[in-house]
């Protein structure tokens, strides 16, 4: 590392910090490196001795495989050893192994992407209203875009990304050079609003495509038809779809950049090193664990009654109470015509245990206006995780 | 096999076919068995002793994993071998492995799935307007339901796959029996016009939840916001959702069912049982091949072509021309008046080579009355592959 006394928020036991490689690759208890350094010099240089020196690498560093991977990928098998990637690509979305593994049989002929958060976030952004330096400066202020956004802004770092991809999907070697990229700096108010008309959304979309055997890459602003899952990628998330023969098409999303993210899928690539050998222990759950059954009911979550009700007077008021005497509340209510005279009323709660809500419903199905069976299911809302309750 | 003389569409070398499992368990030139045969018994007995003979084993049966998972996993991790399962949830969609590999260092807290595809494609035919009864019907006509439905439409298959699902992500043992479920047969036009109103879709939901170390997995139809990444699956697909510490959510979408998507998966297994020893060959990519780049302005695609005109008769027939001189078809335009007081065009052409709608436009700048730069991007179309064009 560059800064031995630099604050790390955690205590590194005596004599693990150095600032000499060198160190590292000639010592014979460690067994797998992680490469976070960034940029190209003179991480490269290390990544090769470390593999000279006979150990497996894991690297986070997208432009040295993007630039060097056809360099690095014969020296690690020289030695015999493993280079994994994932983390180089969208972060925690394991779209490097899916493709290395799990698609292996498979004949990958298309790949699709929103691989920039940054310019996604920003795209997001401006279909609410804000123009393209409104919304950099939102980003930048978010910390999704750096100081100097030339990177993501001019499509260079989506287009480095496809690169990877292309290069993993098609079993070929596919350097950032090959990618032909353009980024959003063209793109105005007036285009999304054009989008919106025609019921679409402007994406980033970086694409890898064979055809007939023939090799096209590039990253474009593209509108893309509402229905399309990648239309439904909002703010710095990313998204990968991966089209073939067999699988039709597997699309991955999740959240594309982040330290925690991406440090998940080096050490996850770690563990891959390790466990890829002799049995693969990472198949058979030798370790695991009891856990209780949480009580049923207890489980919390927003929930959509419905009932059907005589219209009369009252009935609303005496439903309203019973919830609120179980500590249920009300956060949306739609009363309509029912089909026999009575009334239908749509009710969505906040999150509750389930055993509050039906606890409110045992009550409520025994007032003399409430006739037919309630209706109860979860809801499952928007996607902030504390909001969700059990779906 | 049950039946040596079935046609199989494809000529086995002679001796390859065999009804007597202890053939393959004591054949010593083979080194990984895939088990397709479905249920419970005999496949369970067959299952233990190819794990006795030293052979690890790949395995496409829910049931028999939903139901006996623990003896399985014990019987495996005694003989030092790999139990591999990746097709018995969701097909082609690589959750297991994504579970198991990727996110072997996350705490991952909830699985939330769409993780049947006939009651998926049941309630999205609902919401077209069909009864629960038609939607069946079409489903069994078109194969994704079979003559007897009720495993599916109780929810039973879902809970077998999330008690696996369960099993997976939180190292526990969580069998079939653990799983709280309800099926899709109360869900009636009613509720989906009810979750229509409310900007909501009916969707059967499986919850795997961690709350305080306990656990609690089930199946119910939901109220899923439209917003919601699991309300866009539509139609017999699945989708997964991981939410977890360090990755926050990573979701995974894809055909969940089909012959030769599950085949895909036990393919790709056994690719990693057998790669997972010594260097982990999977993770060099010692072949590879050159593909040739296409020519630039080749790939076809739908595009969006902006272009601000003079409003004046003649304009829309000059530009319409021009397009159909390189054979350039619209398939939508909208014309809307611009700022300056001219007009503005926004066209939607069908699918073309890139070169030839830049060859019209290079010639429509030309016109006298067009004015500014044109803006020209790709448009990512709905699902159907071969529509896609580049995207």
């Amino acid at each position: 590392m560059r800064d031995l006394d630099k604050e790390r928020g955690f205590a590194a036991a005596e004599g693990v910090l150095t600032t000499d490689p060198a160190t590292i690759r000639d010592d014979p208890a460690i067994g797998v490196v992680a490469e976070v350094m960034g940029g190209i010099e003179p991480a490269r240089t290390h990544v090769l001795e470390i593999f000279a020196a006979g150990k497996p690498v894991v690297t986070a560093n997208k432009q040295l495989v993007a630039q060097h991977g056809a360099e690095l990928f014969a020296a690690a098998a020289d030695a015999g050893v493993q280079l994994r990637f994932e983390a180089s690509v969208c972060a925690a979305i394991p779209v490097i192994k899916v493709l290395r593994e799990a698609l292996v049989v498979s004949h990958v002929h298309r790949v699709l992407g929103i691989v920039n958060g940054t310019t996604n976030f920003i795209l997001t952004e401006m279909e609410g209203g804000a123009t393209f330096a409104e919304a950099l400066a939102e980003a930048q202020r978010l910390g999704y875009a750096e100081a100097d956004p030339t990177d993501d802004v001019s499509g260079a770092d989506a287009a480095a990304k496809m690169a990877i991809l292309a290069t993993v999907a098609f079993g070929s070697r596919v350097t950032l050079a090959d990618v032909d990229y353009r980024g959003v700096e063209d793109v105005t108010p007036m285009h999304v609003a054009a989008a919106r008309e025609l019921e679409m959304a402007v994406r980033l979309v970086g694409a890898a495509t064979l055809v007939d055997e023939r090799l096209d890459v590039r990253v474009r602003p593209a509108f893309v038809d509402r229905r399309h899952p990648l239309a439904a990628v909002d703010g710095a998330f990313n998204a990968v779809m991966l089209q073939g023969d067999a699988i039709r098409e597997i699309t991955l999303e999740g959240p594309g950049a982040g330290g925690i993210e991406t440090a998940s899928a080096v050490v996850a690539d770690m563990v891959s090193v390790i466990g890829t050998s002799a049995n693969g222990f990472l198949q058979n759950d030798a370790c695991w664990r009891e856990l209780e059954q949480l009580p049923a009911g207890a489980l919390r979550s927003p929930f959509y009654v419905h009932l059907e009700v005589d219209d009369r007077p009252g009935v609303l008021a005496d439903v309203a109470r019973r919830l609120a005497a179980h500590e249920v509340s009300v956060a949306r209510l739609i009363q309509v015509p029912g089909d026999g005279g009575g009334a239908v009323l749509h009710i969505v709660v906040h999150e509750a245990a389930q055993s509050a809500v039906e606890g409110a419903l045992a009550e409520i199905v025994q007032l003399p206006d409430v006739h037919a069976r309630p209706f109860l299911v979860p809801v499952v809302s928007d996607r902030g995780v504390a909001e969700l309750g059990w779906a």
